[in-house]
């Protein structure tokens, strides 16, 4: 009498998850400094000091009820403001703070959003590869995952494929870049062309696909690159935004929804994503934290330690003959298994205590994600061992 | 193209923000001093100080990224030893870490337990007068709601019209007690007679018929009411707890859901509750919160304030004419409408700009609710109002 779609949800652990607990264990018995844990994405530099310095700040100058209080379902509007300007200033948009539904971070965005648009026969596009938990995300959630085959060469979007596979009942189609696995950032030309496809299918199908902009990495990029900010682009654009990983804070569970104006029935889609957080039992997003992102809304990560794992993975795994796109963003390396199946790659280096992540889940089999949010030591000590490998394929 | 149903639960206001919105206005065309706002459950005591005592703390004495990184779904270890090792303390029980399931909040929690039992055709229970946001909870989460009327005596529960609705359908009741919005605490005696009933049609259909224990209010009783803790008198008793009222946290959303081992198929529930919280797009409940929380586990609030208005406002009703059940608990007060309908009354009250809650999404159209978590000085203010309205009736 127990739901069999939860019961599996909360049983069948992501390999991820499993790589982790597996690296522990091992950690326990050949000691730390020997496992070479690549699995999780989880933030490796402290978040700025202007948050604890804004936490303090909050807990002198603000009433108790102010700060631990409810919020408008929305978020606290000064909150809002603080957010809309941030991305007034840094895109020359026009935002307000109604366009802002603050939550519990990027995952309750993304499903507000894809149960606002799950009518009967919804489909969603996900292109490979991507974050694993779209697949639960979508399909628990009223609506049917359909998958865009990778780009393998350059990790941008196989347009001519996702074209194909939109029809009437197409809704939205997920971006997500910087790209987790991959680490590559959408040139605009990508997005142009995705949006030229988009507007011309929607009008074709005599409504609006939006594009769901699921953006955690905006801030995290190297060398320059340039994020478009996608509802410059598209105005069918709905954002989902996290400080999870800008301002290390993925504990604190903050982010938000931005259903911009310009966007197709832009109040309804708001109220609707609205309806749909209440029935995830959304009540307010952390109200501490609220008040915490409103002041630290300029605040920038430093990305140094991160920018040197990458360049240092990077050169290293290429100098062995490994086949990967250079990341420009986001905290990930998508590396080519040598012998084609990474699962088999995955296994082989288990043995050695270095953890990848095989690429199945993110609908590329044939490629490992590493996460190069680590410390700088334990790339040193695992590098003979990715050298070792690549020779035994 | 957007979904008809999160969109009429995002633009159907609820009653009681309307009343509060209104209250907000009219405060600004005739003075905050001539608005008697009753309409909000928003706690009116601070957090009691140890909770921003423990946040300053954590902050000195904790590694930022164990503060606000990432934690297991069902809340990092030590936090839920900390609330396991309080529960056990003050209920004799054998709760352990890992029967404990952190939230964001009572909702979700709540939301995860009706997901996990939301098999094809489940029916769950709620008992009039009930929190109206079970509804949408229960129906947009592939359930069905089924309301046991009231008993508008002593707001207890009729259990014989309890009885009548179980079908094979049944998979769950859901008790609120303290009750929001009666202010009755449930019996030690009621429960027992509805753990015998529970029992007995347990066995007749098959399968368990779970309690659901939304248990926000547990901490707020007067006058030492006694509030048995159901999961020792009912084994098949899932609790949903929030930090919202015993810690005036209600923004920081922070709660859990607990399965005692001796609830059938607990291992399996815990599971699916944690299958469902997924599907919602938990990932953590907020990491910082955890960490208060576990330091608060032992702290209750200081209930003088509420106690107090609670008395003026019971004692002042009751002398004018008015009928209601003495609230022992939570912060609410359950009237019945003169003239029988509460809408009709509250439309009246409103016209002097007093704001009180009709009954009528409770499931008890002929009372009103007011809250009693507001300014002394408001109630004072607002006794010529309530005199004044019952001759009108």
């Amino acid at each position: 009498m127990i739901s069999e779609t939860m019961y599996t949800l909360g049983s069948k652990r992501s390999c991820i998850r499993d790589l982790f607990e597996y690296g522990l264990q091992q950690a326990a018995i050949v000691g730390k400094e020997n496992v070479y844990d690549y699995s999780l994405g989880n933030p490796s530099i402290p978040a700025p000091a202007e948050v604890n310095g804004a936490i303090a700040a909050i807990l002198q100058d603000t009433d108790s009820l102010a700060v631990h209080g409810y919020t408008p379902a929305g978020g606290a509007m000064s909150a809002r403001q603080a957010l809309a300007d941030d991305l007034n200033r840094r895109f020359g948009t026009a935002i307000r703070p109604q366009n802002l539904f603050l939550t519990c971070g990027a995952a309750p965005a993304l499903i507000s959003v894809i149960r606002a648009l799950a009518v009967e026969g919804a489909e969603i596009m996900g292109i490979a590869p991507y974050f694993p938990e779209y697949v639960p995300f979508v399909e628990s959630n009223g609506a049917r995952f359909v998958e865009v085959p990778a780009d393998t060469d350059s990790f941008q979007i196989r347009l001519d494929e996702l074209e194909k596979r939109i029809t009437p009942h197409t809704q939205a189609v997920i971006v997500n870049s910087p790209n987790n696995p991959s680490g590559v950032v959408y040139t605009r030309e990508t997005l142009e062309r995705l949006a030229e496809i988009l507007t011309r299918k929607g009008a074709e199908m005599g409504h609006p696909i939006y594009l769901i902009a699921d953006e955690p990495y905006r801030e995290l990029v190297y060398g320059g690159a340039e994020v478009p900010f996608i509802p410059t682009i598209y105005p069918n654009t709905v954002v989902c935004y996290s400080y999870s990983k800008s301002l290390s804070l993925p504990g604190e569970r903050i982010g938000y929804v931005c259903v911009p104006d310009d966007a197709a029935d832009s109040e309804a889609l708001y109220a609707a994503v609205a309806g749909a957080a209440r029935s995830l039992g959304h009540v307010c997003a952390p109200s501490l934290m609220q008040l915490v992102v409103a002041r630290c809304a300029s605040v920038r990560p430093d990305l140094e330690a991160y920018d040197r794992n990458r360049t240092v993975l990077y050169e290293a795994l290429t100098s062995y003959g490994y086949q990967c796109a250079k990341p420009t963003g986001a905290f990930y390396m998508f590396v080519k298994a040598p012998g084609g199946s990474a699962a088999a790659f995955s296994d082989k280096a288990k043995e050695k205590n270095l953890l990848v992540v095989p690429g199945g889940d993110f609908g590329c089999p044939e490629f490992f994600r590493l996460s190069t949010c680590v410390a700088p030591d334990m790339i040193q000590r695992s590098l003979p061992v990715f050298r070792e490998l690549i020779g035994q394929f």
